[in-house]
């Protein structure tokens, strides 16, 4: 049985692969994450950044990959990382009304870095993702200010927080309490490792579908609870997937089109207001903004994709569950309850 | 607990809404399924016809929708379904190799009864799905005639077999024996109900990953099978759609996607070598082949999409238990065993 | 020989369908347009927005498609219109670093507008396109505002200004100076008529490629202004598309991927930096937020789309040259000189 | 001005990029192009194939890229390309109806020359293209045997012929007599050149549309041949492209998008029964059967693509005018008659 940190994660083995040691998509070298959290009156909101490394990505691009699952929703940067198959600037993940200041923000932080650094920008490609906070955020204030990304950045570290932070502050989950959550896997490939780690930001479901490994949690929380309607699978599920694997963007894209499958085995069927996007980028295979005229670049034989298939799958699924384990309850601004999972792993589930 | 036919449904209660009075893709009303079995030296193969109605599908296209979810696969026809959005014949499935000759079939047939009913026929979209049954089966010889598809078309019913039977007859699903399995849900619609019902080609998944729902069941038959080394997920699985609600094109693709959903649960990451397609079609919005310049149709309000998605999703869960439960177990070329997962369902289980 | 307003258009006979009476966008019904333009120091740039209909686009939304033709751009909204074939929000178009204060700017707009309407918002599509300004304009100094987008709304008007105006400001096309342009075309269906309008912000295209009606003026141009060298065809061009015929937003796709054709008619391949993107509605088939489980739609029958794509390709071409024959000539910022077309049409052009 | 094969090309001079020493898609080291050609009463098509190397491509993969332009369609192996990036046989073109019969002819070639050559083959994704040729020939007839598919890959040649021709004996273009054409171009990247190669099955357009070279000369025939009336663009055109550029299946995909632009430039807008779909290869970056983990692939700088997209683009425009300059008029099944394009070039054209 593997060890996890803490209290929640002793109970934890989403499927057969190791996890990495953090057990957070910063188990990937190079690879951080920096929140923002905002509380104030009526608004729990914030932004959540996960940065691919160190130096600047607009110089010397990240091979990526962009899929969307379910449409319905706002995520910004898409179009471009689907043609060109890479990531020039961190990734940032908030409400879905604070979009559009979020991109400001992002955009300013990559003009001044580029100007201190001398280098010519005169077009970015901002990568920022949504759900919406609604239920427990006042969304329509939009309070979010560009230099909230700046300093989300500036907040990064290896061993962030996950729960009701960041961009997490005022999701729900599965009528639980929703947040930021992360897990990673280990990949063996012939005699080495690689990892895959994922990040989500999770904010979908209906109680009566979650399952937590298997069991229907759900339903019998919504009995005891007294939740017991059937309401809609909505909210929306961010999923970033990082790793060091050596990919394209073609291949990229197969591998995070699993994270589906996490999404799935946690019980929502992806429902219509669901909107669900995966990201992903590999620290291999680094594009250079000049370079020669022709480069070369390692793909992994296509057979050997598998566990990083399985990786993918296993890592989204317990990133939902970190995001809830490491969340306490919360009211809505109906003055509804969310509760935290933690308040209902009582003894026998425990 | 819901009553269903016999032995396996008995403990099947997949979901949560109510089957079909058949639990099978014909509660659809109008759709009927055919078989041709074969059954010769070492070739166990066959075809499988889906068959939206009885009128002639060229003349009142059916609207559709094509998803592909692993595209390591050679499914013909959907680029047109993706682009007119209708189906003009049936359904058929078969092995790998014999896609060419089930075309030929299938045009064979559509060119017959179009000559006999005085149809002007000049271009035919054949739709035909495949799955790789080469462990059971000596793909190579292409065994399958052209007229087996009519065969097939004739021999249609509403309750048709199940299991080892047609395209199913040499596929394996999660180690074990797959084939043909079918499952239906009613959905709900404010004061009316719908039908959705699914029919699976099962032959895709690694023992180790199965969930018999939500039970690692494959885990503890590969502990006692001795079959505890971790083989890839590959195969194919084949996926077709049928409903009566009042949908479009765009609409119906979005509740395929969600079967994806469904092949999720039974434990599977969709594996690289695993061609996986959805297709799906309503026996709402005929497309006349002649009509006035503007036709009408009716389409679901887009919130009220959610059930036809859960239904999507339980329904192809179970279907591919139901393909598994009706298959007995059959010895590979190479002399292996794959179990029908009946032997394993012992007192324990059952 | 068809007639049309000023200078311009009385040389312009593109293709063979009618032009509508102003040969704009806004000759379908209930569509205008509105700029704000932006000239400050070395800052030449602004907004243009096309507002489909006076009421509240969130409360009865347009069926509407996207079509990516080449990804290398920044557009918003587009993935959500995909997925639920709709548009909530008039379409914003601005310079490439600000499109996140353009996308704040038609949250504010939409929430204000709902605010007072008494309709409840929780969530928004706001959609947004973008051409890269920056050989005029100082594209990192960002200085729309976000009540720039409030301000191009209230400007709307059916006879609205062309050329160096809004967000068309600081663009280049074909090495002349761009900017907005709009064409129509009547589309003939049976015994009626129906209006596809085009409006584009052109910034793409290198000299030597440009084909004026089918001439090479591009290169007759570029030997005379010595512009002789091949440089890249970059920037990008985006184009809108309205109409008022009954189609879903399948078919509204399929007739917006024409708009392409129109493009290359002026001579460019679509050159790797140049993001292309388009956007269609129709005024038909509203989709109103709150409505009974089936709703009707009217749809044309596929073999009269013909027409439509005609009109896609003709009106697209023409806006192109619209945008330009309306500019006057620019200097960008490095002193180098973007001439108005108007002044390479000389006596034996003219 | 550079010289070209015989009467048709002295006159073209399409674009700016040089061509490749035979004009043709042979250009490309190791590609060659076989025909099998019927004529037999009422019968008139046949077999193309695009045969992109000596050795066995199932034992070594060639990196590929497939583009459905228009989706009204039948091609086969498609989805495959999209999902795996790969080309594992030679390219087969024929009419609609004979899709299943060629496909099977292909999988027969592959299966047995992979059986001599000690290949283990269970699985194959034949890639077949078509046009319907039903104008001229009696499609319904299915007169393919599989058999000719091994002719035509026996028949393979650089100097292959060109115009009414294996599948393109039957074909339409234009309401002229279409069929085989091909044209290259060599595409500079800094001090290397490399070559793309195009070949196209013409069988689409409107007379009334066609431009050549940028001269109406369609409505100049149509006045003249009296063939005034507005008729649909219908038909289909598969369009080829062979390359040597070191590129994988992302840039690949871009590349055959611009196809695109050349055929738009021969006048069409892509009418609705238009089956228009690209597919693409190039010899670089072959990918095995058997490999090590990690494999190294060599791709473009990115932004060094614009020449192959300007190539793409002139290739499919100069292919589709050769298709006809080599293609003699022909009778229609009705008795109309389908002119060489040759006929019409009279002194003025000349």
């Amino acid at each position: 049985m593997r060890a996890r940190d803490g209290w929640a994660s002793s109970r934890l083995a989403v499927g057969r692969l190791e996890t990495g040691p953090g057990n957070r998509i910063s188990d990937v070298p190079g690879v951080t994450v920096g929140h923002v959290t905002l509380h104030w009156e009526d608004n729990h909101t914030g932004v959540t950044v996960v940065v691919p490394g160190e130096d600047n990505p607009f110089v010397r691009k990240y091979t990526a990959a962009a899929y969307v699952h379910n449409g319905f929703g706002k995520s910004t940067g898409l179009m471009q990382v689907e043609e060109l198959g890479v990531l020039e600037t961190p990734i940032a993940l908030t409400n879905t009304l604070n979009v559009g200041l979020v991109w400001e923000g992002l955009a300013e932080y990559m003009v001044e870095r580029c100007r201190k650094e001398g280098v010519d920008l005169t077009t970015l490609n901002p990568v920022v993702g949504e759900c919406n906070d609604s239920r427990i955020s006042r969304i329509v204030n939009r309070i979010i200010r560009p230099q909230d990304v700046s300093q989300a950045i500036e907040n990064r570290r290896a061993d962030f927080s996950q729960g009701a932070v960041g961009a997490g502050a005022g999701t729900v989950c599965y009528g639980f309490k929703g947040g930021i959550g992360s897990s990673s896997r280990i990949v063996p490939v012939e005699d080495q490792t690689y990892t895959v780690g994922v990040l989500v930001q999770s904010n979908f479901g209906a109680m009566e579908d979650f399952l937590f490994d298997g069991q229907p949690l759900g339903r019998v929380a919504a009995e005891r609870l007294g939740k017991g309607s059937i309401e809609p699978d909505k909210g929306s599920i961010m999923t970033v997937l990082a790793t060091d694997l050596p990919l394209d963007s073609r291949q990229l894209y197969r591998v995070i089109r699993r994270c589906g499958v996490g999404i799935a085995r946690t019980g929502s069927y992806t429902g219509h207001g669901s909107g669900e996007v995966m990201l992903g980028f590999t620290t291999a295979n680094r594009v250079p903004l000049e370079s020669g005229a022709v480069r070369t670049q390692q793909v992994l034989r296509e057979e050997l994709l598998n566990p990083a298939f399985q990786a993918a799958a296993e890592a989204t699924q317990e990133a939902i569950y970190q995001s809830m384990l490491h969340a306490r309850g919360a009211y809505g601004l109906k003055g509804e309850y969310y509760p935290g999972i933690r308040e209902i792993l009582t003894d026998d589930w425990d």
